[in-house]
Formats: structure tokens, C-alpha cells, sequence
């Protein structure tokens, strides 16, 4: 169905207010509706459903910082929800950033999954920085020749400023997302080829099977594997988090967020400039069949643009009725 | 054949000091006895040869910093040659991370690659430090369905310490290098398949029409390409280098190094105890016929460190003359 934008962040609000003070309840609800706008359907109000939803979760305590610099900070998040966690993180990355050039901020002891790493590091390129986040979940890949699920889908994200829209990317390290199993299980849908591997290492095409076993490096690649790495050891040992690790599920998430003013190494100006003729030089290089190039983030930019313009924004009827229609 | 590693120093010092200062040979001789010791054939002697040998390189003036803060600095390489650039990068990185936690430098106005990544990001480690680069190269890959080669082969390399030899990744994100291709050419070798394309997009296993056509990112995928784009924005417009280029040669490259001490989030015994698990942890995991587990770089250390305790290093015979025995 179609809601106006207000009308759903408000619904959101209602809902989370319950259980969560004022500010925790405004920050996820922002990412819910910036999620929802984006068209990233996944990672939307669906968290407010199913057996553990957002508006659930009991913290232990409020988000300590846990040890600090000039230019760090780790943030003991005290099992508060992943998203206000880091999106404390990218504030305080922001701010000692804008500060001093360059900021280094962690997150561990955190309630679930922080979502799209796109959503942080945008807000980071939209304040003129360059954003760069990693984090590790729960270990469901199988990294080199192992075939353990040692490290988690760990996912990447970045973006840089130009003079419209930022440069975003954000992907798993992984073929495919856990959520990506999920759904193909709930479908009926075989997983292509090259994908994962069940519990003995033989590759598989059955989601079922593979949940079991391990998720393959994204291009099945040992390169893959190896950029993984970086965000298991970025994001697990540096953060004083778990690693390797799909037993201990309430201590299995943690990122690291890296802010960097491009003034400190160039001038910002240029830079995006820069940064801006990057797009428009690659949109403007030769394809095979003269179609458009796509960047990796334009469907969800242009989904959100979209969405912004009109004042509404399309959201799923089953898993919206099941959240805020329930008698 | 087999030389005394000090031998091989020595002699490349001499051809080295008819052009050079001492430090400056001194540096670029660490780096090729450390490639050949681990086997690096690529990157070692071999640049002593061809038609624009290291010995041969007329820098246009000093090393110059360009610009600096307390996290941070831009060095102007001068057309020097440019691993004595990044070696200079990797030594002010390491003094500023050690002095404030965190440091980013970047070089441009460089002559030609900086080689391997692993032997900078392995310095850092061995003081302790966690290190990451990035450099980019003359286009030659296509990035998403651009059939243009506008991203170099990108590279991406880090290096933690643990308490024994540091982890080591080091990778182009392209699917091959150029001088993998090089080799296959002269080898008259096939490319696998999905490896490039040629002028007009179609796929080549032939990489003589690589060459003038254009490298895949690895596995073939948009997730390669948009890490290809990290290194080519961190290591292009951000050092006030070339981008998406391969016209200007002498332009061309550049590259970002990071420096992270971990004491400023974590403590950092307890952080190499934990790396130094994390690799046990791996290497004892299961895998599908009980073979060893490798990881991307212990081919590497361990010919270095068979090299070292011997004594000896390997050298192909038909470079090693055509360099020293040229009468």
C-alpha cells in the first residue's frame, strides 16, 4: 500500500515509544522509513516483526563509551539495538573527524544487526566526509578452503561526496546474505550455482542445506575471502567482540567505522568536483548494447528520490498490516 | 640459480649508486631481495631490466610534503621512483599512528607501481600496527557494464600483527594483473574464461586483445568493481592524482596508506593473542579432503623465511645475467 511518509513514520513511532525513549525511537525510525523509501524492503518495517522486533529488545544498560581518543572512540553498546548503536558511532565519528581528519569508531556488545552499512556511511558523505564501515555477523561463510562458516556475511560499505547525490557502495563479502537464504528457503527457490556448500564442503543449491553448511566468498574467490578477513579482524578482535564465532549469538556483532575529511590530504572543493566528473565519466563510457550504466546504490538513490518527491512511499500490505493491524 | 642473499644486496647496490643516493638504493634494494627471497618474481630483479629499469629513473626533484596534519600527509613523490615514495608514506604513517593512533598518507607524482602491497602493510604490522593500502594503476579494468577500462587493477592490501609472522592480504581487485596478462602473452598462453573483454565488449581469452581491450574485476562481479572504485577514489582525487586514466602514464599512479595502533580501541597483547588465535582457529578448521589450509599469503612467508634462515636466495639465471653479466 501507499502511506504518506509522515503518516508511517509517525505509526513507527507510536509503536516503538512503548518501549524505547524519544531519541532511540526517532533514530530507528528514520532508518525504517529511509530503508523503506530506498526500496530495501528487507530492511524495513519487517524488523518490527517476527520473534525478536525492534520495539522488544531490553538493553542491558545505556551505550557506554568504553575507551576514547582524540581521534577513537569504542562504544560498549550495552545489547541497546545495533542501529542506535552505530548511529551514535557515525556521530561521534563525525564530529572527531571534522575535528582532527580522520576518526576510528567501534561498536561491539550490540543487539542484532545494524543493516545496511549504505544508510551510515551516506550520512557521513552528506556532511562532506568520506564514510567507510565494515561489520561482522554471526559466522555463516567459509573462507579460503575451509568449510567451517567461520567468518559472517561482512559486509562493506563506503561513500565519498560529490557535488549531487554521494558515491554509495555496500555489499557482503559473501554470495549471498543470510536473509538471502531465508528467502529462498520461504520461496521454494534453488540457490544458483557456486553459492554454498552443505556441511561436508559439497557445493549445494538447496538454501535448507547450505544454512547448514557455509555460504561461498561473493565470485567464489579467495580474494573475496580475504577482504572478508579484514572485516572479521576489523570488526571482531579490534572492537574487543566475538570472531569466528556462530555459537555466541548475543555477542556476534560489532563494526568499525572510519570518517575522513578529504580536506586533510586535498581540497574538499575539488575534491568533489572530482568526485562528481568520476560519475559522469564512467555514466558517459561505452557499454556493449548501449544501455545505462548503473552505479551500485542508483536503484536505491532513485528509489528514495522518488519517494521524497511525491511524499509517500510503498510499503509491503502483509508485513504492514501484521505490525500495526493486528486486532 | 642460487646467491648469497648478501651478494644479491650488494650487487644490486652498486648498479643501484651509479644513479642514486645511498638511501634511496639502500631502500629500493630492501624491497627486490625481499621479493625474491619470497619469491616474487615479479616484482623483484626483474625491475632492474627492460626498457625503464629502476637505475635508470631521473626524478624531476626531492620527495616533497605537500601537505600535513597530525593524522595525516600528502607527499608529491617528484617522479621519484615510487616505492622509495611509499616506503617514505609508510614510515611518516607509522610515526603519526604512533604518536595519535591513527594516520593516513598519501602519495601521487610518482614513477610507476610501488609494487607488492604486502611489503608495506607488513612493516607496519611488525611495529604493531594494523596497516592497509590501496594504490591505483593506469585503467585497464571495466567497472560494472562499462566495456571501457577505466579503474586500474586496484589493489587492496592489510596486514595485522599477531604474535608470530603478521596476517597478510594482498590482491588486484582486477581479475588478472596487467602483467599477468603480460606473461600469458609472451607464454602464448589462453585466458581462462571471464577473465577480459575485447575493444567491443565481447569476451577474450586471448590477451593480446585483452590488452587493448579491457580486464574484468574478479569473479567477474559489480562487488569487485565497487571495491576497485574505493581504490581508485582513495587513491586518485584524494591524493590529487590522475582518475579513471590511462593516457597520462607519468600521472597515473597513486596510493593511500593507513596506520591503525589498536591500543586506541583495544589493548593491543590482548588484541595480537587474539589474531594469533584467529589464524589457529582457521587453520584447524575442517575442509572437504583434509588438506592443509592456506592463507593468500603464507606461500609468500614461507619462501621468505626459508630464504632467511638458508641464507640463500633464488634467482632466475637469464634476468640475473642479462642485469649483472651483460659482458
Amino acid at each position: 500500500m501507499k502511506l504518506l511518509i509522515k503518516d508511517l513514520r509517525t505509526n513507527i513511532l507510536k509503536l516503538l515509544s512503548t518501549n524505547m525513549n524519544e531519541e532511540d525511537s526517532n533514530t530507528i525510525a528514520d532508518y525504517l522509513v529511509w530503508a523503506e523509501m530506498s526500496g530495501n524492503k528487507t530492511q524495513g518495517i519487517t524488523k518490527l516483526s517476527g520473534s525478536n522486533p525492534l520495539q522488544s529488545i531490553k538493553p542491558d544498560y545505556p551505550i557506554k563509551i568504553e575507551k576514547e581518543t582524540k581521534v577513537s572512540a569504542l562504544l560498549d553498546g550495552g545489547k541497546n539495538p545495533a542501529i542506535v548503536v552505530a548511529d551514535k558511532a557515525v556521530e561521534i565519528a563525525s564530529k572527531k573527524a571534522k575535528e582532527i581528519g580522520i576518526a576510528i569508531v567501534g561498536t561491539h556488545n550490540i543487539f542484532s544487526s545494524n543493516g545496511a552499512q549504505s544508510y551510515y556511511v551516506e550520512k557521513l558523505a552528506r556532511q562532506d566526509l568520506i564514510g567507510i564501515m565494515v561489520s561482522r555477523s554471526p559466522g555463516s561463510m567459509a573462507p579460503f578452503n575451509s568449510i567451517d562458516p567461520l567468518f559472517g556475511t561482512n559486509p562493506i560499505g563506503f561513500a565519498f561526496p560529490t557535488n549531487k547525490d554521494p558515491i554509495i557502495f555496500d555489499a557482503a563479502t559473501s554470495a549471498i546474505t543470510f536473509y538471502g537464504l531465508i528467502v529462498a528457503k520461504a520461496h521454494g527457490d534453488k540457490l544458483p550455482d557456486g553459492i554454498a556448500i552443505d556441511h561436508e564442503g559439497n557445493p549445494t543449491n538447496d538454501p535448507a542445506i547450505a544454512m547448514d553448511g557455509a555460504i561461498n566468498p561473493f565470485g567464489n574467490s579467495y580474494k573475496a575471502a580475504g577482504l572478508s578477513m579484514l572485516v572479521e579482524l576489523l570488526s571482531g578482535p579490534l572492537v574487543n567482540g566475538a570472531y569466528l564465532d556462530c555459537k555466541t549469538f548475543d555477542k556476534e556483532w560489532g563494526s568499525i567505522i572510519i570518517a575522513i575529511d578529504p580536506n586533510i590530504l586535498t581540497d574538499i572543493n575539488s575534491f568533489k568536483d572530482k568526485c562528481t566528473d568520476f560519475v559522469k565519466q564512467i555514466k558517459n563510457s561505452r557499454t556493449r548494447t548501449n544501455e545505462e550504466i548503473y552505479f551500485p546504490n542508483d536503484k536505491a538513490t532513485n528509489s528514495y528520490n522518488t519517494s521524497l518527491k511525491s511524499g509517500y512511499v510503498e510499503v509491503d500490505d502483509l508485513i504492514y498490516n501484521q505490525i500495526f493491524n493486528k486486532d
